[in-house]
């Protein structure tokens, strides 16, 4: 390995300030210093792409049981993929391309235990925390393992422009359901319906009365909702289920920012009468499947069953506000945080064909 | 068959006025007629004991999608055991013990095919509407089936000293779980440990934080939440759910009298962050299943593991009374309507020995 890291200057994002509610790029602060030397087992990385995504916000308030709370002064943390520059792990080779929780920051230092090489055959190195990583698999495996859909049946996805809607829904459709989805702008639904090819898409804020607009939409009640935002979607969602229907706890993006308790009508006699089923997802649980799951999108990918569009935020400084973007809905699809021009020849994304991948196409906000 | 049916008088208890909330006497009529001539394949049954459920109150207000509402002018519907007196379905005699949904009547004709042959040797007639019946079943794969619970897990149950609470709790401590009810009285809460053996009950109308004495009672939070009530009780024991905790929705008797909405917390987040489950249930769709279920229930009782008790009201005009004391809480175990004394030789109550069944001391109310 090289003995060099400690030289090498590394910038951090950490958390400065605990957000009250909705965070504020004040929260955040950029921090300057050498790349720590590497343990035995422990691997350097170059980051590449960042990804950010909603649960960032709860690591934050510590609500995860099972995952470290983000104090003030810690590297903000989340998934990243990137490209091995030392390695003290006899499982990684220099230029290996792997992906992991690298958190905000140029270099990351971490057990190689923590990494998982990454294939670039399958796609360019930014579907590794995309289609292909994390918010692939929360889609594939809460779609499959959770929602259960069966062809015929009726699929609503809430956030259904967002990284994880957009590929839940689109395998709801590829196992032969109707898919309705819910999004919030009016672009977002163009995309949602002529780009990804959902049956229909609705504009909650767009629309004044939800319920209403599910039962045009879903004329046979709904059999599995995708839950991705919670709030009042859910509040008239559940409010329209078909017997047996499954409720998919994804995420609940629409109060992650709550200050105090948000009140809902309680469904308890929805769930009897409907004989519902409503069940929380975590898709950690799934990491010993992620092949499995991969290999199944990629396929989908390369048989053009499967489109994704990222959002691209440019450097490490424009992460807080990529974060923020995010918990505001104004990304569309995967947002991403471009950190470093990939150099590898190995890997680079023209080096795929085009009839390997379909993406939408991608679009930079910063 | 008697041809005689029609000479007899019958009684029946009819919906006269439509509740707001609470419903009271004056909703209800007693009204006098012949018995109906039976049709072909009819039976005709005469009512030995009412059950009194709380899903009678849904009934009136139409809220069960597979349910016929109960309207102004119909005969009150209801579980109940009888004897049959005459009968066009080769499948019944005169004589036999039979449940089914006679209604809140004296006589009741219905078809055989909607009948149910009790085995009187499993338990006293009564049962056949308790604890060997739909109640005891409800526990029973409500229990089993959506709650799974598993020897050495915490098991909390709402309405525990009523006729399915206190079967559910049960069943899991003889699956080896610690169970700790939720009741509304002194005496309730004293039934559940002592003559039940549950290991802890709760006095939720005395109680006044509800979530410290849950937290109290289950230090290891709560894998299984048998749900009879709904409301506030849900919320707090939702927010103390253990990993992968599942939620048994039987019922919500708290919401069941309730003008317009009542809201609640989402409890999204501890859904996604616990991997939690929640299930609506229906007894009726294990139907096919309650010979297996009646002989493991009634297997328990003659060895002693499970105990019941019954609050009895006498005479059919006490139903109204008797189904208001219900939603009230009034009750202790399972809440029945005596209708006549049983005559028949064959199935006496005292013709079973004490060791084939261990009810906890009848208690009249009436």
């Amino acid at each position: 390995m090289s003995a060099s890291a400690g030289l090498i200057e590394n910038q951090r994002i950490v958390l400065a300030a605990k957000p009250q509610g909705m965070p504020s790029e004040s929260d955040f602060a950029l921090v300057r210093g050498p790349v720590p030397h590497p343990g035995a087992g422990d691997v350097v990385v170059r980051c590449l792409w960042l990804s950010v995504d909603p649960y960032m916000r709860g690591l934050i308030d510590g609500v995860y049981p099972y995952v470290k709370q983000v104090l003030i002064g810690d590297t903000m943390r989340g998934g990243g993929v990137g490209r091995v520059v030392a390695s003290n792990d006899p499982e990684f080779g220099v230029g290996d391309l792997v992906e992991g929780y690298l958190g905000w920051q140029l270099y990351s230092v971490l057990p190689g235990s923590e990494l998982r090489q990454v294939n670039p055959a399958l796609g360019p190195p930014s579907t590794a925390v995309g289609v292909l990583g994390m918010p692939g698999m929360t889609a594939y495996f809460g779609m499959t393992e959770i929602g259960e859909p069966k062809a015929g049946q009726t699929v609503v996805v809430s956030a259904a422009a967002g990284a994880v809607g957009s590929a839940a829904g689109q395998i709801a459709r590829i196992r032969g359901c109707r898919v309705v989805g819910i999004a919030g702008s009016a672009e977002k639904v163009r995309h949602v319906v002529e780009d990804l090819g959902f049956d229909a898409c609705i504009d909650y804020r767009a629309e004044p009365d939800l319920l209403a607009a599910l039962r045009r939409h879903c004329p046979e009640r709904i059999n599995v909702y995708f839950d991705n935002v919670g709030g009042s979607i859910y509040d008239a969602v559940t409010s329209w289920m078909a017997l047996d229907a499954r409720i998919v706890i994804c995420g609940s993006i629409s109060e992650y920012n709550a200050q105090g308790l948000e009140l809902g009508p309680r469904r308890l006699k929805q769930f009897e009468m409907w004989r519902a089923r409503q069940q929380g997802f975590r898709v950690r649980d799934y990491a010993a499947r992620y092949p499995e799951g991969i290999a199944v999108m990629a396929q989908w990918l390369t048989e053009g069953r499967l489109r994704y569009r990222e959002t691209v935020s440019q450097g490490l400084a424009s992460a807080p506000s990529a974060f923020i973007g995010l918990l505001q809905g104004r990304n569309v699809g995967k947002q991403l945080v471009k950190l470093a021009q990939d150099t590898s020849r190995v890997s680079r994304d023209d080096a795929l064909g085009t009839t390997r991948r379909t993406p939408c196409k991608s679009e930079d906000v910063s």
